[in-house]
């Protein structure tokens, strides 16, 4: 096994390790909370991890110590950060356990490990394409769909002279800890809780062997009130009451021993409302025991795989090592977020929103394409299909018949918080109405709980900031996302079949549009509401979707996805449409442009006029992906071809380039990190993300040194707002001065994937 | 509909109201906390109960007024009992909602009702015979089986002036609230959370008749994250990501509407581990929608069932309000922790173990056999089959080489603590072993996971204390559990299909028992281990088996009922030998008789030797149950008909009458209850009530004023226990100087039933 490098910066943050489409994390990493195995919720599981060794065999009497992940692992009445148990009640009582202060941590692609004193705990969560069942072996779903990750626990005793004792433990607070009673061959052991989670475990000897060499001796199986007491207890190990099942294992002098564990869970039947799914996981494993064993049978390929994938990212020449821990540590929480179900005999794919658990968020699923794309295009068809067959609607536009000046006291909301009241003025604002047209919701519902056809979970009417309806910028959405589909497959039976879908997003686009080519009217499904952007608790730049410079090169990008998508169908008369629709925004977009600047709203009177955004080129992302892809039969260049769009190009990365350079900063924190907008204290690392790819590879601006600079702090910036700004939550997306507020446990930051291009 | 006495005693303790054999329970009554809809656990659920009114139509500014079920309704920081809703943060804040102040309440055997300013809310949990699938029809199955209970909320407003707008809403602090969209007909509206549970309602007009006048109107339904939110909100009353669905209605001026609720829960599939069973009600039912809308469809029968029972217990003679009061709190927590499951398509049946949720624990299920046969003997049938077939053991017994003096220094745990480790004296001591034979495990298993064949949860190895095994006792459980069934039912195709089974019994009593006649060995399963009773956290007094008086009178018990099984067997060599051996024990028992009382353990170098224990006489209810079912053939004073059995008689009549009159109040709390071992602190009200129902119907000590005074005394210290003592936890067993300490959620107050007789 390759040495790793060990993290440099803080250690103690939180990790998901995660199988593909199980909505499963093994969660451990930051110190003094609790974590392990959670199913199907968007924060961190209600386990104590207890991993560690002591001196002498498993009955002696010394003292374990184990990494910090346990709750009194850290002492918060003096705030410490890890210091020895120690309370009022316990100053005369020995402590039960004790933490290590010092230990290395490394953490890759697919894998995380942590070392010290000899002990090595590593975690392997390794991904890759998702198989498609209408074409795959069973063989291939098992291995794809295997519903565990592997971890590994060695203790390096070769230098010892007495017996150590190693362990791992989960200290459940929900009652329903059990042993598994099923055998799964090989001297293995195994617990569960309830039906629905469980970790087996077996024994080698790794003296001589990195792979180890089976021994003549088996973990030993505890289940009591607590990781020590299991251990060491000798005349009742299992109880069946205990809350802390767990394995360990004795290592003799001169020995280096370790388990390999599978952690893994089987939910069986059908688990969400709305729509009967089951996770597909379910066609092809029996139940609990057989995911366990097979995840033990098939643990050297997963861990070789895990390697592997680490070393490629280590290898990969464009990223730097922030970039390196940012891109892993969003690897990681992606996966931790996506549920592959079945409904009506039927894959149905899903990505939960982090720790909002909306379901296949519409604006989440179009940044996740690129990856998505690269790994399994067929669940990003899947998304396309279910979103036309169940979760699009039409409306019509409102055409305001009075000016209106927005409120500057933009509320800043979350979806954990309840919805701002509607303002008045907006309300009582007359319109008519015209048609409108095709579009899709913001996502399928959440929690599990699919919501009605035509429907998502989170929009409202009458609202003019947070929960308000999406309606353009979900077009958008799925225009792209299809565009980018097709880019990457060139499933020209797909658009076929779609061709009325694409002609229908083409009119419903136009009719939004009014003279200035994008985004002029809100939907009548706001009532007396406007609607917003994805971006929406960031402040009155990103709120509306009217005029938004954002949304104005995304309906651009539109245009052109939809231009190619209509030359693949050979409908030339909608192509040369679309082509002359993205000239015309851009003709917009070029023409806002003052003093080396675009406002974030083209509307003098509206706050956001002065407010300075950098989303204003994300849109730039696709016809990039559209070259890179080879779709487009074109070069980036080619894409701003046009007067009007030559322009735009040279508005948009001089904008970009004064927002980075501006010598008040008012684009960057303190801490260097990037500020989306200059008037918001909010940041979505997924969105930075996005933008530091399009600076790169569209406007090459990081050959100035100074861009490069600003990015190289941002970088460094940017994996703290992780490892300490939001350690607790795992990659964390919504970002306010350095921590992590919302958006918490989230996957979409996947993009920064991107970056390795 | 007759108006029910309002309680005198604190109005601020939790019911559990449960339908039966659903393990769910609707749980609301305490100040300040949470409880609602509860589903597997044993303990109140998660979620603030919102039940109140406000002036002006449901848009109206008024502040909303809620009995005080949520948590904000009690300000623990100055430690008052109900004020209003103020801190910090809220002074200048006007209150969301304020709770009421002035209500009352009464409770009934199947109902609850709170009263205020107009408002009533009655909760209906009638109970009756759980029906057999083996020989009922399809209708029946589902009316015994509904997993909901009803509830009904009314608003008079017939002398008002102005609209006034009613409410319920549970707000959920898990996520995963939905609206159900399924059309359960009548304009009845419905929410859920996730697929498990759910509530539907329908309004009527209630002015003029108390059954009630459908309306050209319905409930309004809503979903926000606060209750004086969703039902103020004019725009989105539903939000899909709500935490806080409800209902609400508006009553004019003149009139009086109400709601009947339905609420109610449908786990399907598997839901436990080691036998794979399901609830027998999904096979009757399709879903939730079917439970709610058949719940609904049923309201007025379900309601008036509910009030039959009410004023059966109100009507019954035999008990004060006292009594009434702690029957009717033990028949709701009993029916929580019932569970019927179908295991291989056959119905298995679950009772829990209140908050511990260990199943079928056999020491519970001897004391609810006197409920179950009134109510539905063929659970104890398939009780008693289960014991059988899966959780019997066979054994030796340990005849020690060596004395050994316990500890004085009982450890006193529950079992949600961990083990007190082994005596190491005892551990030591050199024994050997001869046949022991037949017994039983004292559970089935914990939280949905059933247990290895032959197995409990609970019992260990080289344990002194809490946590050992019961061998005896259970041996005594089940015949006496058999008795009374066979006493009950006279069902001799079961008794003869058990023949071998009770003969077996006779020869592990006889072997455990030595010249004294019983429990005179441990069981090898305890290892280096004693035996202990079910008093299990009690204290020296109760905690060894060997030599209890306890035991004694049970063993006593348990060969009359092996004799009566054996008459009934026609074998009449065992019945003669059974009854010689009940009349040995009495006279081992008789002979203790020192001073007019009798040791709680029969060694003088025990410190049991002193403690003074009221359970000497539980066993003398197996007798009285032979004769008042007419299967003993004779009286009580014939059960006592020879020398030893008529001086034992005397004897434990005399002890008992002595330790509730003694002048030293040795076997009483300062408040009056009954304190079960003068050496102990802790008390069991189960227990009690078994005693209390002995000490009148056999011994008759209560004709004596001086006796029915103390017990006068004691029902109404025992009412407090609950209501003020453990007023969060519901019916609460084990009591530690007048507070619910452990056992809480108890079902096995169910002996208190036994009063009415």
């Amino acid at each position: 096994m390759t040495k790793r490098k060990a993290l440099t910066s803080p250690v103690g943050f939180n990790a998901q390790h995660s199988p593909m489409g199980a909505f499963m994390s093994f969660t451990c990493g930051n110190f003094g909370t609790r974590g392990g195995i959670g199913l199907q919720i968007g924060q961190p599981a209600d386990q104590e991890v207890f991993i560690g060794f002591k001196d002498g065999d498993r009955h002696s009497e010394a003292t374990l110590k184990c990494l910090p992940f346990y709750t009194a692992a850290v002492n918060r009445a003096s705030d410490a950060f890890l210091v020895e148990q120690s309370g009022p009640a316990e100053q005369n009582v020995k402590p039960d356990v004790v933490p290590f202060k010092d230990f290395s941590r490394s953490y890759g692609w697919a894998s995380d490990q942590w070392e010290v004193e000899g002990l090595s705990f590593s975690a392997y969560s390794p991904f890759g394409e998702i198989p498609d069942p209408a074409v795959e072996s069973n063989q291939r779903m098992r291995e794809g769909l295997l519903p565990a990750i592997v971890a590994r626990l060695e203790l390096d005793n070769t230098s010892g002279t007495t017996t150590r004792t190693a362990m791992f433990a989960l200290n459940h607070a929900r009652p329903g800890s059990r042993i598994l009673s099923e055998d799964l061959g090989g001297g293995r052991v195994a617990f569960a809780f309830r039906r629905e989670a469980g970790a087996a475990a077996e024994l080698r000897d790794f003296t001589s062997s990195e792979e180890g060499v089976k021994i003549d001796a088996d973990p030993f199986l505890f289940m009591r009130w607590s990781a020590s007491d299991g251990v060491r207890e000798r005349h009742n190990p299992v109880h069946l009451l205990g809350s802390c099942p767990g394995f360990g294992f004795e290592v003799p002098p001169g020995k280096k021993y370790g388990i390999t564990i599978a952690l893994g869970s089987y939910l069986e039947g059908i688990q969400t409302s709305g729509l009967d799914g089951r996770y597909l996981y379910t066609r092809y494993f029996k139940g609990l025991a057989d995911v366990l064993q097979t995840t033990l049978d098939s643990a050297d390929k997963i861990i070789a795989s895990a390697q592997s994938l680490d070393a490629a990212l280590d290898n990969s020449p464009a990223v730097s090592d922030d970039q390196r821990f940012l891109i892993s540590h969003a690897t990681h929480s992606y996966y931790g977020s996506t549920q592959l179900l079945e409904v009506e005999g039927q894959p149905l794919w899903v990505v939960n929103e982090g720790e909002y658990c909306m379901m296949n968020t519409l604006d989440l699923a179009v940044d996740h394409v690129f990856w998505e794309l690269d790994h399994n295009p067929w669940l990003v068809r899947n998304l396309l299909d279910t979103f036309v067959q169940r979760y699009s609607y039409s409306d019509e536009v409102k055409v305001y018949k009075s000016d209106f000046a927005a409120s500057a006291d933009t509320v800043q909301v979350d979806p954990s918080q309840t919805p701002p009241p509607p303002d008045e003025a907006q309300l009582n604002r007359p319109f008519d109405t015209k048609p409108g047209g095709l579009s899709f919701c913001h996502d399928m519902g959440a929690h599990n709980n699919f919501s009605p056809q035509g429907r998502s979970s989170y929009e409202l009417a009458n609202l003019t900031g947070c929960f308000s309806y999406m309606t353009q910028e979900q077009l958008c959405n799925w225009i792209l996302t299809a565009g980018c589909y097709v880019a990457k497959t060139r499933d020209l039976d797909w658009l076929k079949k779609n061709q009325t879908v694409v002609e229908a997003c083409l009119t419903s686009m136009i009719n939004r549009s009014g003279d200035v080519g994008f985004a002029q009217f809100d939907s009548t499904r706001c009532a007396g509401g406007q609607e917003i952007t994805t971006y929406d608790s960031l402040d009155h730049s990103l709120a509306q979707t009217r005029n938004n410079v954002y949304i104005a090169v995304k309906s651009w990008a539109s245009y052109w996805a939809l231009a190619l998508l209509f030359r693949e169908l050979g409908t030339s008369d909608n192509q040369v449409r679309c082509e002359a629709l993205a000239a015309k925004v851009a003709q917009g977009v070029s023409e806002q442009a003052k003093d080396g600047v675009l406002p974030a709203i083209f509307e003098k009177s509206n706050p956001g006029y002065s407010s300075r955004i950098l989303p204003a080129i994300e849109g730039c992302v696709y016809p990039l992906y559209f070259v890179n892809t080879g779709f487009a039969g074109r070069t980036v260049e080619q894409f701003y071809a046009t007067p009007s769009e030559k322009r735009m190009f040279e508005v948009l990365r001089e904008h970009t380039r004064n927002l980075l350079l501006d010598p008040e900063r008012r684009n960057l924190f303190a801490d260097g990190g990037i500020k989306l907008s200059s008037t918001s204290n909010n940041s979505w690392m997924s969105k930075i993300a996005i933008f530091m790819h399009v600076t790169r590879r569209v406007f090459h601006l990081d050959a100035d040194a100074a861009v490069a600079e600003v990015f190289r702090q941002a970088d460094s910036a940017h994996v703290k707002w992780q490892t300490e700004g939001s350690s607790y939550w795992a990659c964390c997306d919504q970002i306010v001065s350095g921590e992590g507020k919302a958006s918490r446990y989230y996957p979409r930051i996947i993009t920064s994937a991107l970056w390795m291009e």
